[in-house]
């Protein structure tokens, strides 16, 4: 499927190298080619560039709110001809002669951060700080919103789906439920007992909550503006859904714990208002995770909190957390299709970004892009 | 000595009962009369008034920072007759009948934080914030820059000194040095090889600097606008000592990670300026730890830090450390003499203040009040 | 109801000086007399003897294992007119002065491990090994099988009962369900997704299964001679349940990690047998959790066991984790009342005593006794 | 000087293979041909076979007491053509094409432990399990007593010596003192203020003190029944050194913890009679970490310890502690050469494992052989 496997002199880490051959067979892609304009492009089939590359033939992608941030051109760094995507599923067509663990026709999760294990960053475990590697996918490389994909340090990136799961539900393993784990769940401490506020119920904060229960804290609090999302909360087991857009917010959320705040407080939102109700919400001795994408300073109440004996833990996920969660899939744990409420064929992208986008409206949760 | 140990009636938690009372000996004592006003007035002695008391005569006290935050009228709760101090070390003259391994004559380092042990905060390892404890002495109750001192919960409060231990020195217990270690070098995660910048070259600065030696990093960097503080530091073992004053101290700081960041860095001076420098020079990965007492919200550049990967932690000390700190000194390991710098007689107590609060001038670190 | 509560000068620490009074109103207590022999006695009815003490009501107690040892005379160090019994739910009737956060008409669960939190081994997390407490009830001062009970720190060592709690239920929260959650679960790292074997499928084996539930593992194996005890498990949420006495047992566990062993495994039997079948189950990396009381040396494999990077854990209860239980029976997280199966009032305390003993007959688990 | 870099089809877990080329060029290698037989040997110089692979000319390598246990005959599955030795520093001679961060030239240490960082052992942080590694130099594959070695998975398992450290000296982080660390030091738990006692005062036990004193303990008691090491410990810092082969041995250990017992015991010889005395030496609460090779199982006594809450943690060493080895060295925090007594050039190898087998006559601690 992918005649060519030799190792190229393209540089990796320029995209534009990959789309200048033309004399590879070509797949359909989708490129974001400037603020707002996202087009399906015919692209050159992506090929091995280093020993320790794969290539996968995309089975299932999804679309994560970076990606909006990224379209609406927020994240200048991203050149106009990139592949978007770092979700996904798909099956190994071609590996580098350095891979091992992994074979031609193998199902696997695409983990949304990519890391080399070797480097000074990877050997103290800040994989999201990998020198070779982070967030490559769609990013500084050509991600998983195309029928082909190279994965750089693939032997670590990539994790083998055991038999009998869902293919599509397992793309919420590649971000969504590693982010909710190591950074909220995990950050902020959550233990047997626990009181857990998380602010946001989009599919993270969502993740978050599915992740916090396998710690069974004794109450999860959802906080969110929309009706819907927190339906979508009580649906999967959040103890009290608030709407803080509503009267006495606060007063409500204070009679949960009698006063004393919560333990662990989970922000996954990105502005600055969610991140000062943290503040106001968390106990003495109590942790605020942070796993919204933030794009303005935030102010800290340190003169109220000084004394207070918490913790604020920020991360982007190392995605160390990848085979665990595969493991309690498959051990029907936790049922990552629940994340997922609306899902289109790749000929339809474009609705798949719409229904994102509109959220609210359409009453969704992850969007999945099948191939 | 104390003449009057049976349990009375008066309200452990008024501060204004314990001077009603005429017919009890007398006793001279620091009282904070008002901002700016300090006065040595004769005040009764004061008695058990619960099961858990102890009465000390007291040894050595010292002046903290905090001290002279009530002194400018910063910390309006304080009532204008508290008897000021919530450090020193003292000898047992009485105990109330619940309290276990105490006995007359026992020198003791007083803990700053007075504890149950037993409250639902305690038991969370919150002693900072016990429910009828936390900071009581010089605060809630009357302090230790007296004759005598009243400590509630006396035994989870107080702290045998082996023999042979300079006596003034294990004032540096009671809060510089525990506060150095639970809330600086622990709460930053100090480790065999890390790389450590502490903010604060003062007593509580210096203290987490010697107690950061403990867990041997590669190298401490100490930071501060006072030549004299800095000399202090390299005298006790600072590898480097920047003053940000001068020209180029980001440049400087760099140089000593290779721009890589500092795995720890301690914020030990308690203005917005010196926290926002902590963020500017923590690794990826890295914790920042907030010593100092802030007056002011501050600035969280979480638009650059969200995906960085560093904790916060934010602490009032527990004074849990105290046994842990009186071993090593006992062994040789730490010296807290090394702390002090001035002592006077109680008689001169006001010399004392204002060396304290001529810092810079007077080159002061820790000052003792010797009765 | 409790006339005497003046302190008195009766001995704490022996048993015998509670007998000698003879115009206090008496109660019925079960009294250890001798090997084999427990009888119901007249007993002069406890009296606060320490400012820390309180008396209660029995509402219910339960036997232990250990009772059942100590009745055999394997307990040697345990006198002939000790009342027996260290767990159970009762209401205070009397508390000493120095009692904080305790009243009157309090419903409350008795700490198996009696702590004063304040010595230098409840300092260090110890309270197992409190210099004046640990194992007392029913060991070192008279125990909960009667109908009033002495309780030495009070203040730290009794747990007021939330409402609308079953109290019977809340007896396997003095001893069954914290040994299980601390002395197995928490001792044995059961994180999500951990493999986790438990041997031994008894009331604390099954507390141990219960507790390890909390954090989602992806297995839990439940290994028992008795088959009853299996079903029990089965019902309880065991994933699987081995009978060894069976043919191919290790083959069977094998099977179940793919030939890996398992990240946890948890002795909860107490005999050299079921110690080293341990040895044989646990993974590279692994944990093996000794809850069983011991009376014999045991073999250790470590010819076989030095470079697998395992590591043994071996402890009596700290009891710390009562809130945390207490909280999760409250949120409905937890069922102790699972773990009963028999219940008598106190006057037919001898058939609670043969049905425990005959546990396999009578698919016994805990056995309530109800004043 | 490694002409023929390609690779190879070699199967690099058959040591034999590497000797059947004939037209390669030939180096020195000390050869275990035998039981009791080391022969220095021409074998055809290593060859890149894998992508991971590196070619390192020998700088300095040393013995380990392992090599001795394989010249006994101990260790029957290693082949009788094995080049010995897993420890040492080498100039890169040649890389393979998956190599990252490693060039021709670099000096590196030689880390003993193999370690892919991949597998899923090494995503458990077992590197000591890797699937692929482990111990394999010396073992599997032809080890480091050779003027050329081939290091398989070198990115991850060699490690840049940085500018102006003794490489001699840097052997010693091969695997003595990370095993002192990883093994002793952090599997015992050593802390600021703990009581240590380390069994064992050969060049292992010694690494173990040298890494304990990183965390400051506040004694150390070296225990051995040779008196020149005893001596050796005593000058590198121990507080106390005690022969137990003296009178009055436990009597004179119990004295140094007033009774309490030791928060940290390491057993660093290998034999039941040792680890059996750690069991004595515990404290409550304490841990015991295994460092020695056992060839026998020994006796626990658990019906002493069962409710004493100790841990015992035996493991190999990962090595994941070398770049903060390195750090420590470069920062001058500790001094690896300390290990050093003897040295010799490889001509010389025979002698070598003379003073390192006749340690005690010797005076021997670690025995460099320099190429």
């Amino acid at each position: 499927m992918v005649p060519d496997v030799a190792p190229q002199t393209a540089n990796p880490n320029t995209g534009s190298s990959e789309t200048e051959r033309d004399n590879r067979p070509m797949m359909k892609a989708l490129v974001y080619t400037g603020p707002n304009k996202l087009e399906v492009l015919d692209r050159p089939m992506p090929v091995i560039q280093s020993p320790t590359d794969a290539i996968l033939k995309m089975l299932h992608s999804t679309i994560c709110g970076t990606d909006l941030h990224i379209l609406k051109g927020d994240v200048p760094a991203i050149p106009y001809d990139r592949v978007l995507g770092h979700e996904g599923v798909g099956t190994v067509v071609s590996v580098g002669p350095a891979i091992d663990g992994l074979s031609v026709g193998d199902n696997v999760v695409i983990a949304a951060i990519t890391a080399c294990k070797v480097c000074a960053s990877c050997r103290k475990g800040l994989e999201a700080h990998c020198i070779t590697g982070g967030w490559q996918l769609g990013n500084k490389v050509d991600g998983t919103q195309a029928e082909y994909v190279r994965i750089p340090h693939a032997t670590s990136s990539l994790y083998k789906i055991p038999e009998g799961l869902d293919l599509r539900a397992c793309a919420a393993i590649s971000d969504a439920l590693p982010t909710g784990l190591e950074c909220g769940t995990i950050s902020a401490h959550v233990q047997p007992g626990s009181t857990v506020a998380i602010i946001g119920a989009g599919p993270v904060g969502l993740a978050v909550m599915l992740t916090a229960r396998l710690y069974t804290p004794s109450q999860i609090v959802m906080i969110d503006l929309d009706d819907t999302r927190l339906e979508h909360a009580k649906r999967l087991g959040a103890d009290h859904a608030v709407n803080p857009g509503k009267l006495d917010a606060m007063e409500t959320l204070n009679t949960f714990t009698e006063g004393q705040g919560f333990d662990c407080v989970i922000e996954a939102v990105g502005i600055p208002k969610t991140f000062e109700m943290c503040q106001k919400l968390v106990a003495p001795g109590g942790s605020i995770a942070n796993v919204g994408v933030h794009g303005h300073p935030v102010n800290l109440d340190l003169h109220k909190l000084w004394d207070r004996n918490i913790s604020i833990k920020m991360q982007l996920l190392n995605a160390v957390s990848i085979p665990t969660l595969l493991r309690l899939y498959q051990s029907g744990h936790i049922k990552p299709s629940n994340l997922f409420t609306h899902h289109y064929p790749f000929s339809e992208v474009h609705k798949a970004y719409h229904s994102f986008q509109m959220a609210a409206q359409e009453g969704a949760l992850k969007v999945a892009i099948d191939f």
